[in-house]
């Protein structure tokens, strides 16, 4: 939605847009492959070719969040336009409708033990000589990579919330369950080891999502590109603090931590997955590093 | 098997031991309670109480593991027969058949959204007034908690060696898998913060090994009880390990790693039960802690 | 000062506040005690005992920060007033000019093997019958370990504060050196493992710095108590943060890092330092779990 | 004395490996240099050239530990002989008594403020125009590097003995401080987040040393260089370990910690010097990552 709002046709969005916001229908986004490795996004190889009147994609992708469910009409497909332009100009975005002949949705991939139900699944999909109008293509040709950055910086501060909710759940039922069961004479709450755990997760949480905050505000003052390396900073962030303190207060919990009985087995499974989904960790800290390093770099060279 | 082999009457030998030889029947040991906090033995509530010629069995257990299987006939199951006899002397053990009246297999409980299949599953058990004959005592009254101590040492080793095993199958998997991706012009193995990845696998997992080796010869020329902490020890880095390095091969792999395409996340829910199941580590952690301690607590008082 | 200008009486504050604020003198305070543990402030040895217009003190402090400057002329004495109020009434604090017959600074203790010179000394004192008016009393008797809050408090975000600005002042150091140098054949900047270094230290010197923000707006307008657990939060990350940052850069030097000529082990050695003083980690982790998990035991109570 | 025992001619033994062993005289190791990154030995700047019956010397080395005892009496110098030969070809070892007019010993660095006395003392010095005769060359010309290789090896794992040493003893002394203080009612010892530390560090210990000591097997039966992997292990993993555990003892000990009352902060200072002399960690991950991933990147490229 972000995406065809900010750079959809009339056409687009008026064919588009308008249902998604109704609800009536809903998209997804179609970028990661299974054969490469995509956090070096110039590593995709999927083929979206001009044909008169038409572009023709060919590629294979997975890990299309929502893709799965019988109301996702759209798919937004990132890939290969140019492959002899500048590095962050290969590449354009083109709306595929779901059922346009040669789409192939194969299955669905879990994240852990969770298929993330039938409308969180997160599609694996063949692209095969697929034929879209021209009219389809999400901004100019070789925008791919730019439109991609543009849609990533909203979408990571959601993750980021949300991680933030992970653990702040994460950390009330710690709580509830060791102030609720003893050990050796006392409520688990007060062994030591627990209260450092719960001290930790408390001084995490506040420490990121201050830091979310401003990221936020950042956004809204100086735009997406302006806090691009916020952006990144929480997006390594939030999911790290989620995971720890999901992590902990599964291990709080015995074995029903792990079990279907409650919710922090599956919790860790999606924060973990945030540490890769949209660029994984490794992507983020270069960018932030730099940043960091830039003017140090540009002193040496002077 | 090591408990009736153990501590098993002749008559408990020959109906339950040589078929769980043959491999014509499975067994499964029922001690973990959900309403409890079972890291401390002492908080089991099952009861067993002595009725004439026969115990009556009743009680909630649940990661019952391996009672899902068709083929399990037998469940070794720990619960009080005297409340009021000094703390370790207050539990026992018996042996249950499965199609014993009363014995209600109620259902299996996922680790990480993984039922672990019909062999693996961990069975939830109501035992709603279960008799069984006096016979069927494993051991002496009171000896519960001495025969779990027995039983879980050999366990945990086994535990350990697995973890090491799933560790250096993660380590290879990271490996092969960043040796035949790239990323930013380089294959991945060549960028240095997957090199320091592995290299600290290997170092990690070269350490525990050696302990494991250690310990598994302490057992066999001292003893179980001899060997009780180096047991725990074990219990408690191999796991440690195992989680690291198949985290690592997880964020090595991209979506991969948390999909059902690759072992990994199924490794690393195998992995993280260790660190709860037989024991959580912080019990672990204060039994080294206390024999490590007690000769400069005692220098203190003399 | 803070203490002085707080409770003082206006004899105390003509005598002692005005040359502070002239820095005409310095003051001292003489709380932590080299016999207990003093993380438990309860367990302060030193007795102040009236005698008729007098007080006279006895005991043994050390870690008196400033004591060894010639310039310091007046210390705050932490002490027992009452040994059988209520634990948190037992004690006082009273002014005892540096030149009272009984006063012996006996020496400086090092913080690893820097004496923080003259002026920054932390000294030993045996308080050897040392009498003062009884108008040396600051607040009322029983008072000490209230004043002793108000004034750690201010203290402690000072504290936090300068973490910070050594943890940036050592991530600057780390980036130029390591732009600077060069190994197999790339600036040390573009090695991805001091890249991350370099990324985890921007961010987590980011997150605490917000933290100590808002932390200094709570003092700014609900007070020092009311923002307590706060203060403790930042008391144990900001030094946290810092030794990390410090030691990734000294790392970072190589020999150079350890050595006098970089700041950088000497700022290691007061980042460290304030994991101990003015009350250890475990003892504001304690803190600040008891109030999380404060409703969750009511709830549990109730 | 290892060097000249392996590589000194029958005349070179006859002057200096005699009264080394008789300990009459010292030797230093004269290889890092302060304005290049020595963690790459290429980078080397000191020039070893021919003139005529003579080698002249130039360079400015650091870190030359032992040179500051007035019993030293000979300099081991790693230098360049041939700029131009192959990477590992390039560098020569020449001995240089320590009173040959223009060896210039300019002061000692410190580490952490300790200077490491007369005797350990780190020196810095700076080779002017020092003539010595050829029969002084260590070895062949252009086997520097390799020598190094020779020598380092069994210096590692002395490092990595003394480490462990370090280890234990730092253990020791947080077991005997913690049992004889008490806090908040307990003695400290019985703390749960002590106790952890406790463990924690014993486990690591034990790990540790069992590797140290297979490799010490090794290099007793394949050779130093069939043991390089596993040397350059221990050198990243006792140092690691040592640190943790002493940085523990010193939070335990609370101010007197660090202070020069305790050895604690100067086993720090050691220990964590030892992350970075004769190669930092960094160096020694990426060894061990390469053996490591070596066949899967041949897998991968036939």
């Amino acid at each position: 939605m972000e995406l065809l709002s900010l750079f959809g046709t009339a056409d687009q969005k008026t064919r588009w847009l308008a249902p998604l916001l109704e609800g009536e229908i809903r998209s997804a986004f179609s970028m990661t492959e299974p054969e490469v490795a995509s956090s070096d996004a110039t590593n995709i190889a999927t083929r979206i070719q001009r044909d008169g009147d038409h572009y023709v994609v060919n590629g294979h992708k997975w890990w299309t969040s929502g893709a799965m469910s019988p109301r996702c009409r759209l798919l937004i497909v990132m890939g290969v336009t140019d492959q002899d332009a500048e590095r962050h100009r290969r590449q354009s975005m083109i709306l595929v409708p779901t059922d346009t002949p040669g789409v192939d949705i194969v299955r669905s991939t879990s994240v852990f033990g969770y298929d993330d139900g039938p409308h969180g699944g997160h599609a694996e999909i063949v692209y095969d000589n697929v034929r879209v109008p021209i009219g389809n293509l999400l901004g100019e040709e070789g925008e791919g990579f730019r439109l991609a950055q543009e849609r990533l910086g909203p979408g990571r501060i959601h993750h980021a919330m949300r991680a933030i909710g992970m653990a702040e759940r994460a950390l009330e039922m710690m709580c509830r369950r060791t102030a609720a069961r003893s050990t050796f004479g006392r409520p688990i709450i007060e062994h030591g080891v627990v209260q450092r755990w719960i001290a930790q997760a408390r001084v995490k949480i506040e420490q990121v999502r201050l830091l979310v905050l401003k990221t936020a505000w950042l956004m809204d003052t100086v735009g997406n590109r302006g806090a691009r390396i916020e952006i990144s900073a929480i997006k390594v962030a939030a999911p790290e603090v989620a995971t720890w303190v999901i992590d902990r207060a599964i291990q709080a919990h015995g074995g029903a931590g792990v079990s279907q009985d409650h919710l922090l087995a599956e919790l860790y499974a999606v924060a973990r997955i945030l540490q890769i989904a949209d660029g994984p960790d490794e992507v983020h800290h270069m960018a932030i590093a730099r940043r960091e390093s830039r003017r140090y770099r540009e002193s040496v060279a002077a």
